[in-house]
């Protein structure tokens, strides 16, 4: 099996993802220090970053490739991404040349885009990443788009395997509060994946947060595929009920997607969703906490759980390392 | 040949040059994965860069070796570049220090510091970029500085060259608008490759923009070597009537030079020196369109035009790292 | 032997020094390029950096390795510190969370985190740097702390050996102007490394910028150990006479430790502080100039004097690759 994009963990047959964390594990146990050898990888940062970064930085150099990184304004002028707009503003650039440019310059390509916060439906189609995607023709990896964000998807799902979590459990991805609106990328790609890995998936979020009907549609295909569920509730104490894994994430209103003092207005009610120990006591006795970080300690999870025995978000972070060097791996050989 | 600094196309030979052209299209067809392994580049962004900085990290790596950056400003102090002051401001370091320091922990250095465009006279010298020159006693190369940018010039040579453009035909350096002043640095590095390389080099740009007299004078002793010429117009129809390559390039009113606020006057009333498929269709046929990039769309140069079939600034764009890997290699073997 | 962390000159003995120099003298002499193959260093910088991090960029890739640098607030989020709090500010991530995830995407890892500059006796037991480094269970290197430049001290040792100035020889560390107030960490180290070489070590300095006790202290218990001595003087005359060594370094007012505003009114009566040819004049005719550099220029110390031959200054920051090359191959193998 090889791979063209990394794009989507939906592009994958259950059996490639399979795969693809079956030669990271291999790539753990016997390392392949030379197998990029000369291989170079292009990383663009239209947003900011620290764990995508380093591991991706990390990765290709342990498996002996190179690496080179863009951050548009901060050492390169901004990046215009909009089509037929006369370009007298502050960008400098637009996508259409910089990123086929950079992308000539690399065998691998990595871009993070995040949503632009203003239409869901523009958002959750992915429009700005898909129209990013289209004009580089070299493998690409999707570092978090809009809607999307494979690679924390493959790390946590290789997270729940090296816990032995079974699937046929409840995971419950809950909501949890941040001081303002977050991409819907995240949870979107979190639903997905422990849909398609087969668990008991329950949103649970306050009125006013239910994800798209877009993202529960594919969530509930992916369930269908692998005997899992989806449901979504704003009953906190059903939910964590029995949980197996609590998968904590902030994101914003979507009933207000865009209008972010309404968005502010409703989540200064809801504080008192944070996670905090009396929640989680509501879970079973080894309920997994989860988190793709960064976290906002005692605003989204109580510090004590974050630095208890059952938070795993160690973990999580490590793992994008791991699948990463598996993705870059079956991307280039 | 060996080289020992690459600080302009001007200190080279015609042979010299064809030589590393020679060089650059070997390491294309041959690859050298290993030749500069253990070489270090120190790359010195005193502004910014995206195709630079990415082309030139790349293409040390492709060879072996690797690179580290300094950008100051971000992640790095300001650095103070005049002499005999006290330094109670912003600047934390002066380049005396910085420069030789920085120096002393690579094999070969880059440097990018853009005119300051106050005075002429001192730009059109040079006196910036050969004075921090004067302090690095390693192999040198210029990421383009106040009045020149070899390596675009020797990329943008390469790509007449891949395109099998005859020298001795019309090749047209025009003039396109742009929302501030944009230095000389491509402008004049361009006139004096077209001419090094014998076009028939027309500068077409509108009153109050022409070349400086050191510039066109450079360009003209190239072009009495090669056996082509140069000359200055501000009519448009002329100029491009026949045109078999048409460069466009943005750059401030040599008139106003340093006067911002009399240089925008002049340049609100030129906004239809846009290039257009009206304007380019005076041209010849095949018409080739070059820009150094970034480019603003609709603003320099229409959308149409860019994504056409006759635009070629994707490849030159590519041939900055074709190129550079040859001078690279130059330098350190 | 090996070395498990670099975070201190204190840490090694005599003995464990000498033989780091002479590693560092070994790797200069044989250099060995691919020791640290397939190793990474992970930089994490909370404050700005030029020879640190090109330094350590260059000399991991000098032995082999790779290296991924992070920048908090350069295209990376700001990182909380402190505990307890509830991360409602502009701070994204906690250190708690940060630093193991990037330790666990690397071999060692460097910090630079500088001194707060509120509260002298955190800053002086180096709370804040220590807290950190209890999160990391990897090699790590400190690059500089709120009291310590180890990899500075270590540089300097050995461009005092490489200048073959003996031992017992009068070593001025010196107090010299600057706009603001700057961390203790250089003057800290170098009194240590000083004491501890077995030098006579006079810290001349403006009445209330006398060293912290501690700092003293630390000095004065290494003087013990090498037959050294350390003592403190605002007279300038009677301390530079005799001097071998004149080591300039700035630093806040410890009397006015955090209030930036009478530290000002402080320091602008001290102007006169500036060494200047005439007070060199002072000391023996073969005295060295050392300084950790970045400097300031006709502020700090005479351009004259740091562009004549007694400074060495540019020889401290290279000796700053020789020795890190020596830490990273300690730490590493």
């Amino acid at each position: 099996m090889s791979l063209a994009r990394f794009l989507d963990l939906a592009d994958l047959s259950p059996e490639e993802i399979r795969d693809l964390l079956a030669l990271a594990d291999r790539l753990q146990q016997h390392p392949e220090p030379q197998a990029l050898a000369g291989k170079i990888l292009g990383l663009i940062f239209l947003n900011p970053s620290l764990r995508t970064l380093a591991s991706m930085q990390a990765g290709m150099a342990r498996l002996g490739g190179s690496s080179f990184v863009i951050t548009p304004g901060h050492g390169t002028w901004a990046l215009e991404t909009r089509t037929g707009v006369a370009m007298d503003g502050a960008a400098a650039e637009h996508v259409r040349e910089g990123l086929p440019v950079l992308a000539s310059y690399c065998d691998v390509m990595g871009i993070r885009a995040f949503a632009e916060g203003h239409d869901l439906a523009n958002d959750v189609a992915d429009t700005h990443f898909k129209s990013m995607a289209a004009l580089i023709k070299k493998p690409l990896i999707n570092l978090e788009s809009a809607i999307n964000h494979p690679c924390q998807a493959l790390a946590d799902w290789k997270t729940l395997d090296d816990l032995h979590i079974a699937p046929r459990t409840k995971f419950v991805l809950s909501w949890v509060p941040h001081p303002r609106a977050l991409p819907l990328a995240v949870p979107a790609a979190t639903a997905h994946m422990a849909a398609l890995r087969g668990h008991e998936v329950v949103v649970l979020r306050p009125d006013g947060f239910a994800l798209p009907d877009a993202v529960i549609d594919r969530a509930r295909a992916a369930a269908r595929l692998s005997g899992g569920s989806i449901t979504e509730t704003d009953d906190r104490d059903s939910a964590l009920k029995g949980a197996h894994v609590v998968y904590a994430k902030e994101w914003g209103s979507t009933r207000h997607y865009g209008d972010a003092e309404a968005d502010a207005s409703l989540r200064r009610s809801l504080t008192n969703w944070q996670l905090t120990e009396q929640t989680f006591a509501q879970a079973t006795p080894h309920c997994k906490l989860m988190h793709c970080l960064p976290v906002r300690r005692n605003v989204a999870i109580a510090e004590s759980l974050l630095d208890g025995p059952r938070s795993v978000v160690l973990q999580e972070a490590h793992n994008r390392l791991v699948v990463q060097m598996a993705i870059l791996y079956r991307l280039l050989k």
